[in-house]
């Protein structure tokens, strides 16, 4: 492993190892962890990586910990990542008044505004830094990469996806924050770091991507019907919407009884790998 | 359900509901926390509990968030129960000033020694009211309940089992503090809960109480080789030991490459339900 990620633990889970590290990110311009579950499989030969981003308030823990993916990864033969969802410990002036804004509330964009867009640029590590890092340090294939993500995180899947097709081979969600430019967490979020011009917005809004570009793959989005945050903030129809402009396959599934939390995404997750594995090991 | 208990929040999860909660302990003389896991079974009939204790540091939500038992206990028709390692925000002299001792490592014994004494009933609260009260208030069966444990509350499950074998049907352990009476958590513990005299501790140490009463079903406990805690803090091989002189069924595994946390938990927690739906439903 490269000197320049410092392990700071690993363990024996389901045959293969989980593992949490940190490295110096050139994206970032400051450390950020990040974690890594590796099956068994990758023993033998380079596995295909689902990459897991989590949503406001959470870290690279969050989804290793609490999704239950892991028992599956082992199962298909996926590497799995997750990351932290913000830089932290920078210091910037206002990143920790409020729990959806700055520390552990990126976004997953490139920020553009002073002082976010000098360490702001999640969209870039992402869709470029993370996956050269895990490439080049893990017994990772180069030529399939999957995303999935809740809330934020979910956002983060979508437009990442969205932005960069080519690079993204299969692409779920978890309540995702669908519509950001048109809810209030996603208006105050691209106001600080993208600034006042809405038209920039749309660059990174999933339901704006969509209406204009298609991913090559059917994109699987769950939602639960008792989420507190579905009509004001979630906004999962802009989805459908934008599909039938474009034509985009959308498998977007709405359950009864379920929230927005990790008991509703356990619940679904084993479906979410099983779309993946089938994906990524297509071809 | 009854007034006395607060819920706290309520969640789908796996087609059945995860529960949080808290009441007024009689034991505990003070409000204690705990959790449930309800499968959809249980809206037929009432259906077999299986009580999951957390180790030190550890609350209600631990095992629940951690462990990945939903899945299963959905599948077998098990409700699941979990609850705090010790009472809190009593403020007694010393309950914080270590993270092995006081608040969060309640030992589940019933303490003799003041302050303590008041308080710090964690063995009856798990043997007798703990069950009472989910029993009047949930789908639960009254004739068949599990006991398993991780850690302190592995040995909380062994010796709560086997302090009072026909109350517990099935009984399971990970990495259990399996001989505390010989063992710098268990000795720093049962002097200040149980006081100086040695002879006391017999009845709370699990291996103690195995060389003379035999649990009637096959014990399972997992033990991860690289468990850092092994050779100084638990001692499984004083159950080998014990369970040789009483003749106790004992079927300890011991894994390479798996340490202490849940991570070794997750990986071997499908065996440990399978055990217990097999003993629990079993007549």
């Amino acid at each position: 492993m490269s000197k320049t990620i410092e392990t700071r633990s690993e363990h024996g889970c389901f045959g293969g190892r989980m593992g949490f590290y940190r490295h110096a990110s050139e994206q970032i311009g400051a450390p950020m962890n990040f974690s890594v579950f590796v099956p068994r499989q990758a023993t033998l030969s380079v596995v295909p990586v689902l990459y897991c981003l989590a949503g406001l308030t959470c870290n690279e823990e969050t989804f290793m910990i609490k999704a239950g993916a892991q028992r599956l990864a082992a199962e298909y033969g996926l590497m799995l990542v997750s990351c932290d969802t913000s830089p932290r410990d920078l210091k910037l002036p206002g990143d920790s008044d409020s729990w959806d804004f700055g520390v552990a509330a990126g976004f997953y964009l490139d920020a553009t505004q002073s002082p976010w867009s000098a360490h702001y640029r999640m969209g870039s590590y992402i869709n470029l830094e993370l996956p050269a890092l895990i490439e080049a340090n893990f017994p990772a294939l180069r030529t399939r990469r999957g995303i999935c993500g809740h809330s934020m995180g979910g956002h983060g899947a979508l437009v990442t996806s969205l932005r960069d097709p080519q690079r993204w081979h299969s692409v779920s969600a978890f309540a995702p924050i669908a519509h950001p430019a048109a809810v209030p967490w996603g208006r105050k979020a691209f106001t600080h770091y993208l600034g006042a011009d809405e038209s920039v917005w749309q660059q990174w809004d999933a339901s704006a991507l969509m209406r204009r570009a298609v991913h090559p793959t059917e994109i699987l989005v769950d939602q639960g019907e008792a989420d507190p945050w579905l009509a004001e903030q979630l906004k999962p129809e802009s989805l459908e919407q934008a599909a039938r402009i474009s034509g985009q396959a959308l498998r977007l599934r709405r359950h009864a009884d379920f929230d927005h939390g990790y008991w509703f995404i356990q619940t679904f997750v084993a479906d979410h790998l099983a779309h993946h594995a089938r994906l990524l090991h297509g071809n």
